[in-house]
Order: C-alpha cells, then structure tokens, then sequence
C-alpha cells in the first residue's frame, strides 16, 4: 500500500522536480478564463487535468456521482473513501504512459488539460470548522522561553495533551489572497492604556492543515485508532498571526483578533495515500500518552520537508528563511483528531485542523519571525541587505513543502500571500 | 420605531404571560408528525404559524423570496432588512384582529396554524461560525476571584475589551437534545499525571446569543455605530461547560474541549424589531471605550429577564436557582460585534455569539453553577432537599427569558436540555 511504484509514468513531460508528479494528484478547485466556472481537477506537472470532463466523457464513473463540476470537493470527500481509491486509480491509469485512452486523444486533452499558469485557484473546500493545533514541541518550547519562563518553558498540560484552539473558519483563504496589515488594540507600554493602531509585529507561522473526510457524531468521540480513516489530505496552511495583538489580549481565552484576518492555505489537497510512502515515527512521547490518546501504530507521522521564503516588495529574489520538517511535529494528526472529538464534538467533511507551527531544532529551522528573529532580538538580513524582524507591508511570504524519496516526489505546491498596508480608519468621535 | 401599539391585538386567544404575543413574532424552524418536513414558521401564543403556507397561498410576498419552505431561516435572513420589516408587517396584519383573511378562513387556519406541543423544533439557522464572549463584569470577576486573585480579579485587558473566543459552530444544538456528560482529561490532583474521566463539575453557563444577519467582506471591520444593524435577533443560550476539563486545558491557548460538546439554543429567534421597546443603557463604561468600541447611541442594552431552573432525574417540581437580567452586561452586542471584526474578521448571516455568562450583582443572579455555589462551597438545596454543586447525571437545566412592559410581554421561550450519563469507554491497550 505504501510502496512507490517506480515504474509508473506519465504520458505528460513532468519535470523530475516537479511537486505534481503522477504518484501525487492533489485535488484542487479551479477556474480558466473561459467562462470562471468553478469545478474539480487534479494537478500534473504543470497542467491541471479538469476532473468534470473526466465525468461528463464517461471516463470517471464514482457511486453516487457526478462529483467534480461543483464549486468545491466536500461532496466527493463525502462520498467516501471508496470513491477516494477509485478516483485515485482511475486518474492514475488515465495519466499513465501505458493508457491510451487520454494519451492518444488530442481532442479530449484540448479540453480536459489546462496550464496552471493559465487557471485561478480557488479554496478547494467548504471549510465549516478551522481548528489550530500547537503541536510541535520546539516551538511551544520557544514561545514558551521568550514569554514565560525559560526553566519551564512548557506548560505542564502540554506534554499530555495535543493543545488546540478553535480558530475560525470564515477566514480561511486561499494562496494569492493578499492579506490588509490588521489594525486593533495594542499595548505597547504596560502603565498605559492600549491604543488602536496597526499590528507592529506581523509574523507568519508554517503550519500544514488536514482536511477532514469522514466526520462523527455529536457525542461520539473518534478512537485515536481509526482516527488517520477520518483524514482526506493535507495542505500547506500560513497562519498569520498578530503578535502585539495576541499578546495584550490572549489571556485567558486564547488568541482572537490575532489569528481571525486570515488563515492562508495552499489549494492544492495531497491525500494521505499519496503521502502514505513518507510515513515515518513521530518523535518519542514522554510521558506515554493516557490510553485513549495512545496509537498502536507508531508509524503515525509523515517526512515532509518544508521551507519559508519571504520577497519584499521590489527584491529581485526571495530569502528562504526557515527550513523544516514536519516530521519534529510531537502529536500525531491521529491524537489531534481523537483529543478534538474526546468530550463528543463533531467534526465535519471540510474542517481544517492545523499543525501549529512547525519548528525544527535549529533557528534555521524556526517556523515564525517571532522564533528566527528571537523576538526581534536578532533580526535577519535578506538577499540584497534588507533586515526583518517581522512581516513588513509588500513583503510576501511564501511557503513550499514536499516529501521525497527514491527520486519519487510528491509535493504541495506553494501557499504565497502579500501584506497590504493597513486600512485608514477616521473615528469622529 | 420603538413604542408599543396597545391596541394591537391577535384574533387568538393568547394568554397575558405568554412570551409570544402579537407584537414578538419569533421565528423558526419546525417539523410536524405528519411528513417531518422542516419549514419555517412564527410562534404566537400556543400555535405556530407555517409561513410556508403564507407563501404559497401568496399572502407573503417578498422580494427573491419563496424563503420559508426551507430547512433553516439563513436565506431569510440574508435577504435583508426591507424583507424582515415587510415580513413581520405583514405577519402581524395577518395575526391581528382586525384583519379577517385568517380570521375569518378556518380552511386556511387549518393548514397554516399548529399547537406547538404537536410540533418538533430544530436549529432555526445553519450556523457557520459560533463566538462566545465574557462580556459580563460580574461573571468575570467571581471567577477570577475564585481562581486567581481575589484583589485583581478582572483581568487588564477585561475593561478595554468585550473579551472573546472563537468557539465550535458543530456543536450548536437546539433545546430538547439530551447532553451526554463529557470525558476527558481532568487532574484531580496537582503531584499526578492528569486522568481521563467524566467531567466531574459540570455546568451551564446562562448566555443569550445575537444572531448574524448581515455579513461583512474579509478585512472590512463593521463601525460600533452601524453594528446593530447587521444582527437579526437573539436567542437563549446555555453554554454547557466541564469545569475541571477547562481548568486543566485553558492556559495558554483557551477553552476547547471544555465547551464543545454542547451550546444549546432555544429555538425562536426573537428580532431586534420586536425587543426595540426594552431597549435601555449599558452600565457606565469606565475607562471610556477606545474610539473604535465607543458607541454614539448609549441606549445599546436590553431589560430581559432570564432565569435558570434545575429539575432532577425524578423530582417533582424544578427550582428556580438563579435570576437575572441582560442589561448588566457591560458590553454591548454591537461592540462585541465590532470588537470581532477589528482586524478584519468575516461574520456571516447565522453566525451565533454569545453574550458570556450573565450574572448580576447578588448571589441568587449568578449565572452558572460554579458561582452560584461558590467552587462547591455552597451547594445549592433543591425542592425536594437534593443538594447541587454541579449539574448531575439525569437532571434538567430550563432557562428562561422575557422581556415585559406596560403589560406588554416578549419572550424567547426555554431552552431545556437533559444531562445523561458518560459513555463507557474501553481502551484496550
């Protein structure tokens, strides 16, 4: 199941380094400029092969169908995870250099290939619930170090529980969304009152995100055992973050103004069977978890590398950053999910649950400014000399993650979003 | 706009004490044995008024409508405030004395009036986004003085902010869905490991909740002084919380499992429209709002009368264990909803915030168990002689809402909602 077959090609010319190779095909939505219509495809090197024509040529047959000319995924998710594998094997053979069917078919591919340069991409699902994790123990550990206190950095449930909070679904958006520099209540001197002004310290944090596909019952918790079946795909999530903000108003119920402006993800869904060959250990968990966050499969984790890349407004190349694994992720995606639902809540088909911020051991491998720049201790300089401690207007964050293996790659693509400067506000007061 | 016609009145029998007289009008959703069909409908008196059947006979005619033949309100709503107006107008005319189209038509009675014991009520809206706020000062301080410091209760930020969370839109149920008690991590003692168990203190909190019924763009704040024009009505809230879950969970990320399982709604949305009479001011704000929170019209809060009954498994009668009133909350629903979208948040038509526990100045009008009975230091006597500190397994928690001047009754009718006990878990490892 999760060998790679190395045999299998594509009849389409894919770069070795591409992240679309035909042992990935992520699930995307997307529109050309025909007419804008929204429907599913399926990324191939550089093309997006458009799944509703699959569909509507008899050539992608699903229980329960068609699926794939709609304006998101969440009915094909589900549909089931039959449908996922039949899906998956029915594109695969399609794709594959042994088929004729698509390969020997100029017209049918005339219709039904698309570049991606020349599509707009769209959030690939109804998202009804975002949820954020803090499950990498280097970051909580950072975070914890440079606000609280460096000989107990951890809080004492952190090791026992993978910490989440509910985020919020409205504004959850796609890649190439800019992003307005949010203005709200900041503390800049602890003997003042706070001002209204805008955010000073504008961080990115490298997450991924998975997407539900089978949800539960209100109630019913869902064992950490058969929790991976609940998970369709996973994407690259940049969960802007409002640092002065969180930070004058996060006690005691958690961030609010400065997470809910813009939870930026990658359109392109990679499903866990494709990413089923990178599956790797998480990290030892000391203490063992309680039991009924306890998997028997260990193999729970995934190897995929993943990297941040910040282009002020008129450089000439982007600076990678931060260089990262999610692999260092402590909590499994299965813990998250089971400790989501543990006291009976209900997930759905399109909820987004991200990693938290991803950091490595090292400070190259830090996943926020706020961690790389050391709470602006230590700002980093740019190809070209310019200095960050933070996010600054025009800059764009970019962010890429892939996992490789015997020269097989199956990869996620790009979340990119750009800060605009903050809006004018004139209260007459 | 905001006086009450006296004169009006409905050509039903409607008792003085009811909570839907002529001028309240609430809507809903219902379904009734016959084909289980949901439908939107008007409580009045003991019936409900099927406005799909007003619809369809043609005798509610509102732009880009039929709206009412629908499982939920949400594309009501989103039609916006001309059609509320026109609809409740016409509901009213309908409904009064002096019109005989269905006074005088028993055929028409028949098919559009219900007794509201024969029918089943659901979700009145499809919520996409659940908040919950903390915003009254009273509750605020008794717990922090239970749990922090008693001479710092109110934390900084508590006066300078409507403080709030985002919390999980999956987990809105209506009145009537039984509560089955929630396990998760608790840690009885500080020296040990956590353990995993059923919620050992649990309780209601006593909210009311405004419900969205216009939206903004993403990274468009809504003005303080145009805010109560995007809310649509309200409902009772009782946002059932595992304390000792959230003791242990809270820091640094806020509540999660602690309050997913269970935000239970009454099912009539009361509009701004019909409270408008019993509109009355905030108490005072000290230190003046920021700009931004600060209100040109003080008149911003409601008088509504709430209480909480508690009625064991086999108990007689229900004990009124607490009554209180809307208008001491400090912040205003318009500020709560300005203060959410400060940085650019997106709130839809449906999104349910909750105004945070409301508890009074004096013991008998705290609204949850934790103060009511002080941490467990006061237990409560029930009728019958049952002690409560929390809420046990079997019991029912009814909470109650009206608002009532010049012999003028509005009210939100109850949301109930029944206590069972924790699922068996069996962790074979």
């Amino acid at each position: 199941m999760s060998t790679i077959d190395k045999n299998l090609s594509s009849f389409l010319d894919i770069a070795t380094d591409s992240d679309f190779s035909i042992h990935n095909l992520p699930y995307g939505i997307f529109s050309d400029t025909a007419d804008g219509k929204r429907r599913a495809g399926v990324a191939i090197g550089k093309h997006v092969l458009d799944l509703s024509v699959l569909e509507a040529e008899g050539l992608l047959s699903l229980d329960g169908g068609p699926y794939f000319d709609q304006n998101t995924l969440n009915a094909f998710i589900d549909s089931g995870r039959d449908n996922w594998t039949k899906a998956r094997q029915t594109i695969q053979t399609l794709l594959s250099s042994d088929c004729d069917t698509l390969r020997d078919n100029e017209d049918l591919q005339q219709i039904a290939l698309f570049q991606q340069s020349d599509v707009t991409m769209h959030l690939p699902v109804q998202v009804p619930g975002f949820t954020d994790f803090y499950s990498s123990k280097e970051h909580a550990t950072n975070v914890g170090t440079m606000f609280r206190d460096p000989s107990n950095a951890l809080l004492p449930n952190w090791t026992e529980m993978p910490v989440g909070y509910n985020g919020r679904a409205s504004t959850v958006i796609v890649s190439g969304t800019d992003v307005i520099r949010p203005s709200g209540q900041l503390k800049p001197n602890a003997d003042d009152r706070p001002i209204f002004s805008p955010c000073k310290r504008l961080d990115f944090e490298l997450e991924t995100a998975f997407v539900v596909g089978k949800g539960n019952n209100i109630g019913q918790p869902i064992a950490v055992d058969n929790a991976i079946d609940h998970i369709f795909g996973m994407v690259l999530l940049n969960d802007w973050s409002a640092r002065d903000i969180q930070k004058w108003e996060y006690v005691p119920l958690g961030p609010f103004n400065a997470k809910t402006f813009a939870s930026e993800v990658s359109p392109w869904i990679v499903t866990m069977e494709a990413l089923a060959p990178f599956k790797m250990p998480c990290p030892t968990q000391e203490p063992k978890p309680l039991a009924y966050l306890n998997e028997k499969n260990s193999n729970n984790s995934y190897d995929i590398h993943l990297s941040v890349e910040l282009l002020p407004e008129n450089a000439e190349e982007a600076t990678v950053v931060c260089e990262t694994n999610f692999k260092y992720m402590y909590w499994s995606m299965a813990q998250q999910l089971t400790h989501h639902t543990i006291t009976g809540c209900k997930v759905e088909v399109g909820d987004m649950m991200g990693s938290g911020t991803i950091s490595g051991p090292m400070p190259d491998s830090y996943g926020s400014m706020l961690e790389i720049a050391w709470n602006a201790t230590k700002p980093v300089t740019l190809q070209g000399g310019e200095t960050r401690s933070f996010i600054e207007d025009g800059d764009t964050v970019i962010m890429k993650g892939y996992s490789e293996k015997d020269g097989i790659r199956v990869g996620f693509g790009e979340v990119r979003g750009k800060v605009l400067p903050a809006l004018t506000f004139d209260f007459d007061k």
